[in-house]
């Protein structure tokens, strides 16, 4: 497996552009609508946001990705198109519009939307764009789709990877926004992968649903989970591999590729969450059990203490041993290791739940990288589970407290 | 019922005192060390973290509050004696030292600490200054009592009320500390409450556990739970009412002062968050249950987008709805209503999960008040919890992410 560019067009046989269709009143500069197109039908699976407000294209993507003959996705940024009147209305019309420009049917076209909430979709402004959209799609489209799903995120987040997959030459690759927020409302995680493999739609669900627990739920910006989150993954099969089966050994190689694609959107949407100026991994090791070491790892990554202590560059382990104690999950205070590490070293800080002393300049040293590693042993088991975050920070306040409008 | 002076010395037969022992290093004019005594053995209760990371001085306490005779508690800020060399020795030591400057037993006293986690007490410090505060012990020494366990609070906390129970007039009344953090570490709830009425200790204990969950637990300053929470109540009897009973109409009278005494804390700790600048109140009604109420509010009340827009004072309802739909309790996000209100007004923003045309001028001067309200109505039935918090501001970051020391 090796990583390669080209993003959501690294698979042959995959088209993309992105156009600025001015769908935030007087902002007509931003590329704000994206088109992701295969030449043949794809199998297609998604996964969405598990908040019980769910916005209104999630719910036709999930009718046409269960069709057969799934061609592409339109994506808009700038309005969410959730909670507002005719957000279902909306959603088709995007499809349509897709499908009037490419000459396909509107089933054939996965939706998603990131935005502010509540406020009426410009669709009109969507349609008139849709036909340049459809004119600009190129297999060197990636970097326009993605800067037209692009929000508050400060870096572009693309992503390939190309590997043998049943005597074939396969890729796998997407484009992502994190959770940045859009200036005035919330955050979405949008991820669309497309591969050249030619998976079975049920297997690829299959794929998604073991990969995206173990890789995009193991990211806390915030806390918060929008109403718009959702990953889709197409297989338009151009590598002309025979039809994986969960019974072949190369299962496990797509689910390694998948997986890896996945971490690296993950740490990528963690570095880039609003305000960071630290990625932060918490690997919890030792674990009895891995539900028990996602709860705890996932306890450190969302606290606000420890998040605000490692922007301050403060070893500040009590945080940590705190944020396990609070978790609900079961561990033993009195076994649990705590090191702190970074590409300028390593610090153990806390041996069976007791404070060691530590030099607090190297600490500080440590901490001072742009990627900070919390480790926790807690020596009751096997299981290791990593999650990513970021630090808190006074940017995080400011773009969020900000006034909406 | 009315709301009186005197906090935990406003019960009859209770004195308190606190004094300045220089518990952090070079810090020797800040009451860090606090006693309050009762003239009469007292019924006792507490309830602790549910942080599986308990500090030391709550072992001891649970097991002197387990028997007869308690006569009061020995706090200290500064260092929360937890997950430290000897710090359950320690714990005993303070007992000891209170007891030997009183001429009671160990056993007579509970103990707590809050402050900075894993570092060494300075024992000797505070066994110096214990003579000292007993000699200062005074029915007016409640003020001195709750300087000596503030940290980052940065209002006092005291509160007490007077009522009727058979036949006999009370009192009951306390002092708390918010989960302000210590410069540099963990925030810590206590929160001493005396009482003159009689009640017998498993009554004080079931008391304290019916108004706790729905006062102290409904309160979110940043979601993180201490190592060292704590709640104790003391009841000295010297009202001479018969000893409660749980058939007694008189139950619901002292729950009800309890419950109001508590709540008094309650929003003071949340208006004194770490950084706040509002108050911010959540109350859900029309819950199908008070289990799924209290999950609702309280993950509106968490929520850094919900925290942040409040700092702005925008009206961002699409954040309310949002954090309820990702709480995990069963609501219709189609029924929502939300409203924001304070003493400048009332706005409705969303009903039945739709975005309702608004004023924002008007908006903003409601969410403008130190005090704000975020109503949600449910519409499925009758349940209503109100869980209390604060805004997120650049304070908050500030007052956490500065260096330890």
């Amino acid at each position: 497996m090796k990583d390669i560019s080209g993003g959501v067009c690294a698979a042959r046989d995959f088209t993309a552009a992105g156009v600025a269709a001015g769908i935030k009143k007087g902002n007509t500069t931003k590329r704000d609508l994206a088109l992701i197109l295969s030449a043949r039908p794809c199998q297609a699976a998604c996964v969405v946001t598990r908040n019980r407000v769910k916005a209104a294209p999630l719910y036709v993507t999930k009718r046409h990705i269960s069709q057969d003959g799934v061609r592409g996705v339109i994506a808009n940024s700038g309005n969410a198109n959730a909670c507002a009147p005719g957000d279902l209305e909306n959603a088709l019309r995007m499809c349509k519009a897709a499908a009037a420009a490419t000459g396909l049917s509107p089933e054939a076209f996965a939706v998603a939307s990131t935005g502010v909430i509540g406020q009426p979709l410009n669709i009109d402004a969507i349609e008139r764009a849709v036909p340049a959209l459809a004119a600009a799609l190129s297999p060197l489209g990636s970097a326009d789709a993605e800067a037209a799903i692009m929000t508050t995120d400060t870096r572009a987040k693309e992503f390939a990877v190309e590997f043998p997959l049943g005597g074939k030459t396969v890729h796998l690759g997407g484009i992502a926004k994190g959770s940045g927020m859009i200036h005035p409302n919330m955050g979405t995680m949008l991820c669309f992968l497309t591969t050249d493999a030619a998976v079975p739609a049920p297997l690829l669900q299959q794929a998604l649903e073991i990969v995206v627990p173990r890789t995009f739920n193991r990211v806390s910006v915030d806390g918060d989970t929008s109403t718009n989150d959702c990953c889709i993954l197409l297989a338009n099969g151009a590598a002309g591999n025979k039809p994986l089966s969960a019974a072949d050994a190369d299962w496990a190689v797509f689910l390694e590729a998948l997986e890896h694609v996945c971490v690296c959107f993950s740490r990528a949407i963690a570095a880039d969450g609003e305000g960071a100026s630290r990625l932060l991994t918490c690997t919890v090791s030792g674990a009895a059990g891995e539900a028990a070491a996602e709860i705890l790892a996932m306890s450190v990554i969302r606290s606000p203490l420890v998040k605000a202590a490692m922007f301050g560059a403060d070893a500040n382990w009590g945080r940590v041993l705190c944020a396990l104690g609070y978790s609900g999950a079961d561990f033993d205070p009195e076994r649990a290791d705590v090191t702190f590490a970074s590409r300028a070293g390593e610090i153990a800080v806390c041996r069976a739940g007791r404070g060691l002393p530590f030099d607090e300049t190297a600490a500080r040293k440590i901490l001072s990288e742009k990627e900070i590693e919390i480790k926790v042993d807690l020596r009751m088991g096997r299981a290791v589970v990593t999650a990513w975050g970021c630090d808190l920070t006074y940017d995080y306040v400011k773009i969020n407290g900000d006034y909406r409008s």
